[in-house]
C-alpha cells in the first residue's frame, strides 16, 4: 500500500494512519518508547515514573454540541494520560491561529480550555501561539501535551493482556462522532446528540482504586473502539470477540448512522474508556464505574481468546459472527 | 490595542505577541506556571525539578539553508529546556498534515528530526499525525513539546537579575532570520547564509559546569535580541544597557538587512544564547562558550543597570543612545 502524497485517510485513524506510523514514522524515528505503539511514553526519572503525551486537534467544526476544540484538547490530553495509568500532573498548549480568526471565539475558546483544565484538576502550565496568513490554516489548531506521574503497581500495558480477560466499555459508544457528523451536515434532527467529551482521570483513578488487576486501557477515539479494539488484537497476537448485543449505542447514534452510512463501532468518543481486566474481577469494576457520572451505562463487551493470528470477532445479535479488520476507507475526518 | 481580529503580527514575536499573551490567555488561564512567562514551566515531582516546554513550528519555506522545520523543532525544544537549566530528558511530536503533501518530504523531514534527535542525545518518544483536507493547511505544521531535569543549584529566573550583570550572547546574531528571509524572497545572492539552527544542551551544560553564578538564560528566537532584551528589561524593571559596537553580526547579514530594511536586533535566532551573569565571571563564562563549535563568535554585549521603569537602551557605534521597544510593525511571520 505505497502511496506517494498524504490521504484525508492517512489522519482518519484506520488502515493508513497504522501504516503511516509503523511504515514511515517508526523506521526512521526507531526507538523502544515509540515502538510500543501506545499514546504515551513512559519514562523513569529517578523513582518516579512518569508518562508524557502529545496530541493535536484539528476538528470541523471548532464549536459542536457538547464542547469544542478547547475542552475536547484538554479532556484528549487528560485522558490519554490516565489509560497509561497516570495522575495527569500538568498540560502544555501550542495554538496556531489564521490570521483573520475572530477574538471572540478565541477567548470562547480559551475559556473552555480553562474551564476543562479547572474540573479536571490539572494546570494549563506552559504554551506558544503561531499565526499564520489567511488561507494557510482553517481557523485554529490546538496542541496539547500533558505529563502524569504513574503510581498503579502492575503496568497497563497491550503485553499485560491475557487469554481469559475480560473487556469493558464505559459507556454508550459513537457519541462524539455522531455529534460531529450531525453538526457538520446541518441535519437538523430533532433530538440533538451530544458529545461525551469529558476528563477520565477521576473515573480511572478510582478504577484503578477498585482493582490491582486491571490489565490495559485504552480511550477509543478516533477510529471508535473497532479500530482500536482491532489494533489490540493485531499488537497482541489474541483472539478478541466482541459481542454486538453488549456494545451499548445509543439510538439517536444508530440512526445517525442508519442515514449516513456509518458503524458506531468506527465511531469517535472522547469520554469513554474500554479496559482489559483478570476475570472474576468485572463485577466489582463494573459497579465503580456505573456509579460515576461519566460510566452510568458501562457494559462487560467482550473476552480475551486464545493467542494465535490477533484478529477481533464480532459475534452479531443474529447469532453470526464476523472479523472486523482496521478501517481501509474514508473514516471521519478531522473528528478530533 | 483592541483588536477584533487575529492579525499577523499577533505571531511575530514583538508588541501584539506579548499582549496577545498577557491580555488574552493570561487572565483567562490564570495560574503561577504561566505567569512567570518564561519558556518553560518548572514542575516539582517528588524530590525532583523538571522543565515542560512545548512550540508549535510553521515556518514558511519548510526547507532552507541550514536546516529544515525538522530539525528547528527539534532545537527549538531542547533549547528551550536547555535555558531554564534543564538537561533535556525527552520530546513529543504532532504532525499536521495538509492532504497531498508529499511523501518524500515528510520523511526527509522526519529523518532530519530522528538526526537532530541523535545529535542532541533526545529520543522522540511519543507522536501524533492529523491530516487535513487540501487548503486547511500549509503543507506541514509540527509541535513538538519536551521534558527536562534541572539540578542547577540556584534559579535561571528573570528574578535572579541583579543590577551590574553582566550579559553575553553566544555568537553573531540574525542568522537564522536572514537566511530564512533571502530564500523566501530569493534574493538570488551570491553567499548563502545559512540558519544557525542548533542543539545547544551540551554547550549550555558546559556553561552551567563552570560557573555556578549563572541568573538567567533565554535563546533570542522569534523578535531576536531585541525583542527577548526588551521583555526582560520590562519584566525585570532594570535598565539594560547593550553596545552595539560588541553584537557580533556577519556582513552577509548587515547586508541582507540593508537592502530588506531590517535590523538584525529583531531577526530570529535558532542556536544561540543570551546569558546574564555576575559581574567578574564573564570572562571565564565567554572562554567556555568560545571554545564550543556553537560559540565561537560569542561577546559580552552590555549590562544591567539600576531598577526603574525596565527600558532597553541600545549605546549606538557612534556615542549615541536609543530606547529600544518590543517592535510593533510586522516582524518576519512564520520564522520558526
Amino acid at each position: 500500500m505505497k502511496h506517494d502524497r498524504i490521504l484525508l485517510e492517512h489522519g482518519a485513524g484506520g488502515f493508513l494512519s497504522h501504516h503511516l506510523i509503523t511504515d514511515v514514522f517508526l523506521p526512521l524515528l526507531k526507538n523502544p518508547w515509540l515502538e510500543r505503539l501506545e499514546d504515551s511514553a513512559i519514562l523513569r526519572i529517578g523513582d518516579q515514573k512518569l508518562c508524557f503525551t502529545t496530541d493535536s486537534y484539528v476538528i470541523d467544526p471548532i464549536f459542536f454540541p457538547g464542547g469544542d476544540i478547547g475542552s475536547l484538547a484538554v479532556h484528549g490530553t487528560v485522558n490519554d494520560l490516565s489509560v497509561c495509568g497516570g495522575k495527569p500532573l500538568a498540560m502544555s498548549t501550542g495554538f496556531i491561529l489564521e490570521e483573520g480568526f475572530p477574538m471572540e471565539d478565541l477567548r470562547r475558546i480559551i475559556r473552555s480550555m480553562a474551564e476543562a483544565a479547572a474540573k479536571a484538576g490539572v494546570p494549563i502550565v506552559t504554551g506558544d501561539t503561531k499565526v499564520v496568513a489567511r488561507g494557510a490554516a482553517d481557523g485554529l489548531f490546538i496542541n496539547t501535551s500533558g505529563i502524569g506521574l504513574i503510581d498503579y503497581p502492575s503496568p497497563l500495558s497491550v503485553e499485560s493482556i491475557q487469554p481469559g480477560d475480560v473487556i469493558i466499555v464505559s459507556g454508550a459508544i459513537g457519541d462524539h462522532g455522531a455529534a460531529v457528523l450531525s453538526k457538520r451536515r446541518e441535519l437538523g434532527l430533532k433530538s440533538e446528540i451530544r458529545s461525551d467529551s469529558a476528563p477520565l482521570n477521576g473515573l480511572i483513578a478510582q478504577i484503578l482504586a477498585a482493582s490491582p488487576d486491571i490489565h490495559f486501557m485504552r480511550d477509543p477515539t478516533r477510529g471508535g473502539l473497532g479500530a482500536i479494539l482491532a489494533e489490540i488484537a493485531a499488537q497482541s497476537g489474541f483472539l478478541i470477540e466482541l459481542r454486538e448485543k453488549d456494545i451499548p449505542v445509543r439510538e439517536e447514534v444508530r440512526g445517525i448512522c442508519e442515514i449516513l452510512g456509518f458503524d458506531p463501532l468506527f465511531l469517535a468518543n472522547e469520554g469513554k474508556v474500554t479496559l482489559f481486566c483478570a476475570p472474576g474481577d468485572e463485577g466489582r469494576i463494573l459497579n465503580v464505574i456505573k456509579s460515576h457520572e461519566y460510566g452510568r451505562d458501562a457494559a462487560v463487551i467482550g473476552a480475551v481468546g486464545e493467542p494465535g493470528r490477533g484478529r477481533l470477532v464480532l459475534r452479531t445479535a443474529f447469532g453470526g459472527s464476523r472479523e472486523v479488520d482496521l478501517p481501509v476507507g474514508e473514516l471521519v475526518p478531522r473528528i478530533c
